[in-house]
């Protein structure tokens, strides 16, 4: 009978997502219960179903429900390109721009002498076994134009140095702007305008 | 193996929210399936429970999980007063002010000439009833300070006329603000200083 308590649980956990706050976490909770049936019921067995199922891939780093993830799995993507970017969040923008047929690499971040995070912290160590494992002929960087995106990027170049091709986006990332913000059409325009390093 | 289907089931569900669109709600699930130990398992559970278990108080219209409300079930709260809500957001508004130990009575909405929103369709024909069974000697109307607020506050008072005490929340609620909005010293206020109709 602590139905109230219930749903004050329900409405903390909803304030910890991105995006919403006490206030909007209760009018969220408050519109689910009033749709508990097409909304709610759907909801929670989705974000179960997910929350049980979802992983990295042991590859690349994209979440799936298999050891590999979907572009992994697909050897249509088996195309020599290996797209670099910092965060899933990316890899998912890059997939909505619909224009880059290869596989991925998510590094789970960027490297950073101010948060003491080095190429180890990093899935550095594993991009460079795959180029060599994988038949790799082109790295193509998608990575933040910040001053941690960059250093990473130059860094990624230098291990990379003599392996294969290394490139990456160029015209259309805006100056500290953050990939996962950005329209398809700057996503396109950037992957096709790619320079080598 | 369809996990990247999953993933945009979930994505698409929780665009629905208020508060979210489909931006946010991308980087709301990436956040959950990024923490699925500690946030998106505890989330879909508390989610499920709440959508098996909540449901309408028969008496007052509040949200709980069994046929009475907790407050409508508190015999502390059965004081001689009943507060008149708009909705189910205001009713937790007022209780996070405080202020007011008696029970509610929540319409599910204000009379609308526009909407063709009349008496019936809203919850007031068993708030005169329960005028009668409860020994009701206050109905405070808690009510928008919107046309169809107060026209609906206008309303109940004739019906209740003769019957008990009617008034309605003073000073403190903007013209055409709405209860939910309100912090508690603006609710406390207003409850304070409420004036007969
Ligand atoms: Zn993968
Ligand atoms: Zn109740």
């Amino acid at each position: 009978m602590s139905g109230r308590q219930d749903i004050e649980d329900l409405i903390d956990l909803m304030a910890r997502l991105p995006g919403l706050g006490p206030r909007s976490a209760r009018r969220a909770v408050l519109h689910l219960i009033q749709k508990r049936g097409r909304l709610m019921q759907p909801l929670a067995h989705s974000m179960q179903m997910v929350a049980d199922n979802a992983r990295e891939c042991v590859r690349c780093g994209n979440i799936g429900t298999g050891d590999l993830c979907d572009i992994c799995a697909d050897e249509r993507r088996a195309n020599g390109e290996i797209c670099v970017v910092e965060d899933v969040s990316d890899l998912w923008a890059m997939e909505r721009a619909g224009v880059f047929k290869g596989r991925y690499h998510v590094l789970g971040g960027t490297l950073s002498a101010l948060d003491g995070i080095g190429p180890e912290d990093l899935r550095i160590p594993a991009l460079v076994t795959r180029v060599g494992d994988e038949q790799v002929r082109e790295v193509i960087l998608a990575l933040g134009a910040t001053v941690d995106g960059q250093t990473t990027a130059h860094y990624i170049a230098d291990e990379l140095s003599g392996r294969c091709t290394v490139s990456s986006l160029a015209q259309g990332v805006p100056v500290g702007g953050e990939l996962d913000y950005l329209d398809d059409g700057t996503i396109t325009a950037a992957l096709t305008a790619r320079k080598s390093l």
